[in-house]
């Protein structure tokens, strides 16, 4: 090993300490170093930052609770004491991987699964194995729905003899698209010889792959991804905890979290003052590490206060801490139960949380004890920082812009509807899919767009984004635009009859 | 006090000198600070990282006159030489505060407004008094034409008999659209009693709360709320002059400063090296504490060379360096002369400050003079670092801009007074607002959006907004679009009228 | 010089040390500062901070080849024993520059360009020769097709009796708009007396100017301008390798690299990260200077492994690691061959390197070998961090959505050709623009802002961008309209014939 040490405090020297000294790797990882040092060298680089490479589960284990990151009662012998280094995580689990291969003595796979984490982080992975995220892809793919937007957003378009058809897309194209947030399925297609910079040697062939997306289907079965926030190979809590990355799959109009936070107060403090802020510390102390919330700080972190009182446990059931689930769907409603959405069905048969006239579902959706044990696990990080009117006066806008928002799609949901009945645009009736023509597609934007960025803007105190960025404008112009578009169609139809 | 200090110490070691040194506190924030260690904690720690708990009025006075952030000549006694602490502001002026409550033996008010915060810093009140954002509310609310814009914006909508209808926002739902930015009018409603973690207590119940927007209404009777800027309650300099305090409000497509300056060589120059910028410095000295200007720094700011020499004096007025309005209105015209823009009138009745076709309604606007010395002013921020000829150049380059834009936006104009002549949409003649139709929507995107976009973007040299992302295309297809539908539409009306 | 420097030192104190010690200013230089320390001072204190003030050409030289910055093998013996100052760069080559006038006995340029910077950095002055960016100017000019779109965008139109009408923009528009990023042609209109802080003097009057777009057109006859990204005057290379840098004609939805790159887990990473990174290091060390890249680690900057080994030459032939050309034009294609792209002309005789089918014209563009060359430079880059498998799975789903987005824009451009067969539009047959009417603008935003913007999010991996904020949502929304728009018409013109 002595050679290896050498090594690397020559190529990083700042970081000599840690590699240098107490943290032992596993011969396992040392060989893995030993030829990735100059084969795709910036994943060592990184990981070589990451505590993973400068404590041990052991160590990490003897930290006071409030403080310790692995929530593992106990770790297994063989890695307590080695670094978490390249071979403890690509090889862990080897017969439940179907990406597994040989690789140079050691049965190695390509992707880290939420199971491989589970050794040392079983909480978080249960937790976010409960979670709307990881069941993200099949909640797309199951649900015809939703598979029925897919098609039209990312199907091929023609044009012939003056009529546009419509081909399902291609999965390429599905993975690089919705599926990229959502995950994909990754699966082995086999197996493949390929020279490398030392031998030849045999690898896999994966299809769904790359990908990070927090639903992915792993080739162990499970669900998720870790790195979907936790990016390899760094696993930094402080890229975790930065508002950028759920920007990653929260910034587009669909769910512009980010957007929003960025022009409200909390956004603005983050960006002007963040860069003093201590993002490791665990627990994170309110008012002493950071002075305003970034996303994680509501919806997932451990929060205490300075006198050590814990505001928020940790959770990675992203949920929560939320009674409303306003974005994705036609109408804002109580978060639904079970996160395999799936299995949802309305009065009208579809799989959807709601009527058509906003109603929600209640069988299949939270009840209100539970939105209110919700509201005030959120309130609680509130109240750290803002005083009870505040908060109060702040939920009632929130709750009352739900209301109205709601309104506002229920009137163009109505506009919809008579251009169904009236024949100006096929839909259910007609057997065709509900988002394939031009109007659909605005009456999409109206829920998908316009009302939820509206509920993001409230919820989130960025008023900018809620009314001429992307909100409210948007939703009262393009109710004129459907009844305009409607009143023209319909004049047309009757001219077409008269004659 | 030993014990209070003690423990803070404990709490926040990093900032112990502060707390446990030099600056007392009074008796009334020790004991606000007794019981809010453990009641909403942030706050208290947000303030203790806070000029005001770290330096008394007293010394802040014996500063060099331009090193000054006091600009009060003299300090009440009570005041001079303790900390500003809870007590200090929110139990001033309690005869005038209709929201004063009885609070643990204290007159408390929730709201501290300008006028609180005038005893030391009346320069800067009055003249944020002077200044259009602390009309906000009222020349939103006052002006029946921006009144029926905010209506149309807000209302909601029905369809019912293939029509739809538009019924007026409430008030929850300004507080959360125009007027998060523009300020509520925060009024007392009642007392309330509620249970607290203490004891149960009385509270005031404010309407329009929270708000803490530039043109609030204040139960003292002040207008206007200097957190919009220096936010609660670490009142911190270097995050009001960093552009994302602007972009809280000034970042949509109404209002694209934030959007321009980030994409500007500006903006650039701020995002890629800022880091390294002295935000703290008063006076700010450009070049070496900045090498490319923030929002403030053009428009706020007291600015000296290397030399010492004086390039701005600090405003808080912010229009003082700018002699065109560009935004906000149908057309570019030169600044108002008063805050309170409900009191002009164009000849056709309107409250305008220019007429339907761009030309502006000059008894109530700043003559050329005035202009000029604005512009001057301005100047003198853009030569500290840039040549004669550059200033010029992009001068007159801008002024050609506002000719241009205006220009465009007056044939949208034009195809909406045909609409509105021939019957195609209805207007003032109808007696309907002309703001509510899909058509009219457009025409409003036009100035309000595109024209002021282009605008912003030539002022603040950040092209790449002004064409395609937000300006000169929509300007341009925008009008295409209004005449296509025009056309259509008449043609329709034609066939029509032939049966 | 004493007193130079001593005050030097009072004003810049934190930079005393280069000031005052081991770099000698040329003597014209300090007559520059002497005045310029109080004339435009910002500047003075910009350059202050840039290595030409803090090392010579001589010593520069003396580095080992891979951190060396000069690429010239020996500098002229006047400029290699002093600072690079201002004089040095303003009296390069007088008798070329055509902005040269005298100046307190210099004979000095306003304009300093790519030539003036190749005494020190030839080659790169002649690979941004090479580079498309160096022929922005021209090819947007020269290119009759594009110089129609710069005229329906900048163009100012007119409704008079129910018709548009389109004149041609005036110059200061065009400067504002699209040259400003392409570049202007900076010329001399002849000179003016001024009375200066000092006395009268007489300076050149220039057109175009300012600018830094990366096409000007010089005094001295050359292209480009290198401080579009090397800012004056500080010339930071971490401002060049930043990605805001790029932002500043790079966002837009015309060519949203930007705004990908944000959104990406590499732009992620940047943000959350990156103020942790070395950018200042030449060569940059993958891993160790930097853990995602910036745009200038994949496309331009001098990168090496942990172990020294370089992975990618510098170039500021920007296309060098590129294959495909994705925006600007109607399909992506290879990229062409040379960078006058003036030259280019398809079977239709279009200035275009695509027919309107998508068909390459092979004889302008690179073929297939060079790009295989290309896309091995880049792939080598992705490789340092990312397995084989990866980058395979990731460029073969972007050269997939190559495929389905240029099968998108064919689809639309379908739609357009029928409208201009039928008569609902006025394209080329008719000798008008194929840019100007509404539903033409239309189909140019389908190639313009949505395949390109699709084909960004692809490649930088930024889905998110790439299918509702500005992607495949629109791409597919767009072709309904257009298809829905043109059945609206032509039902208009059968009634109109049948009457």
């Amino acid at each position: 090993m002595k050679n290896l040490v050498f090594v690397l405090l020559a190529i990083f020297p700042f970081t000599g300490a840690a590699f240098g000294a107490s943290v032992p790797f596993s011969e396992a990882t040392e060989e893995c170093i030993s030829c990735h040092l100059s084969i795709y060298p910036g994943i060592l680089a990184e990981w070589e930052k990451s505590l993973h490479a400068r404590i041990t589960p052991k160590e990490a284990l003897k930290k006071p609770e409030l403080e310790r990151r692995v929530s593992a009662k106990k770790i297994p012998d063989e890695l307590g004491a080695i670094a978490v280094g390249c071979a403890e995580c690509h090889t862990m689990n080897p017969e439940k991987h179907k990406d597994t291969f040989e690789h140079e003595g050691y049965k190695v796979h390509v992707v880290v699964t939420p199971e491989d984490c589970a050794v040392c982080h079983p909480t978080e992975a249960k937790q976010f194995g409960q979670n709307l995220m990881s069941h993200a892809y099949g909640n797309l793919r199951n649900n015809p729905v939703y598979h029925s937007l897919v098609d039209s957003v990312n199907g091929i378009q023609s044009f012939e003899e003056m009529k546009t058809t419509l081909k399902a897309p291609d999965a390429e194209t599905n993975f690089d698209s919705c599926y990229y947030c959502h995950g994909t399925a990754v699966e082995v297609k086999g197996k493949r010889a390929r020279k490398t910079a030392m031998d030849e040697m045999v690898f896999p062939v994966l299809s769904g792959w790359p990908n990070q997306g927090v639903g992915r289907l792993n080739p162990d079965g499970s669900m998720g991804s870790c790195a979907a926030c936790h990016t390899r190979h760094a696993f930094s809590i402080e890229m975790a905890r930065k508002p950028h990355t759920c920007s990653e799959c929260h910034k587009g109009p669909d769910v512009p979290a980010y957007q929003v936070y960025d022009v409200s107060k909390h956004g603005n403090v983050y960006s002007s003052l963040g860069r003093e802020w201590n993002f490791k510390a665990v627990p994170w102390m309110v008012g002493r590490d950071f002075t305003a919330p970034t996303c994680a700080s509501c919806h997932v972190s451990l929060i205490i206060t300075g006198e050590g009182e814990v505001v928020a446990e940790r959770t990675h059931r992203m949920n929560d801490r939320l009674p409303w689930r306003i974005m994705g769907l036609i109408y804002a409603h109580p978060h639904p139960k079970s996160p395999d959405t799936s299995i949802i069905k309305n009065k009208a048969g579809l799989p959807l949380p709601t009527e058509l006239t906003g109603e929600p579902v209640k069988e299949f959706l939270i009840d209100e004890r539970e939105q209110e044990r919700r509201r005030q696990a959120l309130h609680r990080v509130c109240l750290s920082c803002h005083a009870y009117g505040w908060v109060e006066g702040h939920w009632a806008r929130f709750e009352n812009t739900i209301r109205t928002t709601n309104a506002m799609t229920l009137t163009a949901t109505n506009i919809m509807l008579s251009a169904w009945e009236k024949g100006a645009a096929r839909g259910l009736a007609q057997n065709d899919s509900i988002f394939n023509e031009a109007i659909e597609k605005k009456w999409v934007e109206q829920w998908l767009f316009f009302a939820n960025s509206t509920r993001f803007a409230s919820a989130m105190a960025g008023a900018d984004y809620g009314v001429f960025a992307n909100g409210r404008w948007y939703l009262s112009k393009n109710i004129q635009e459907m009844a305009d578009w409607l009143e023209l169609r319909l004049k047309g139809m009757q001219e077409e009859k008269k004659q």
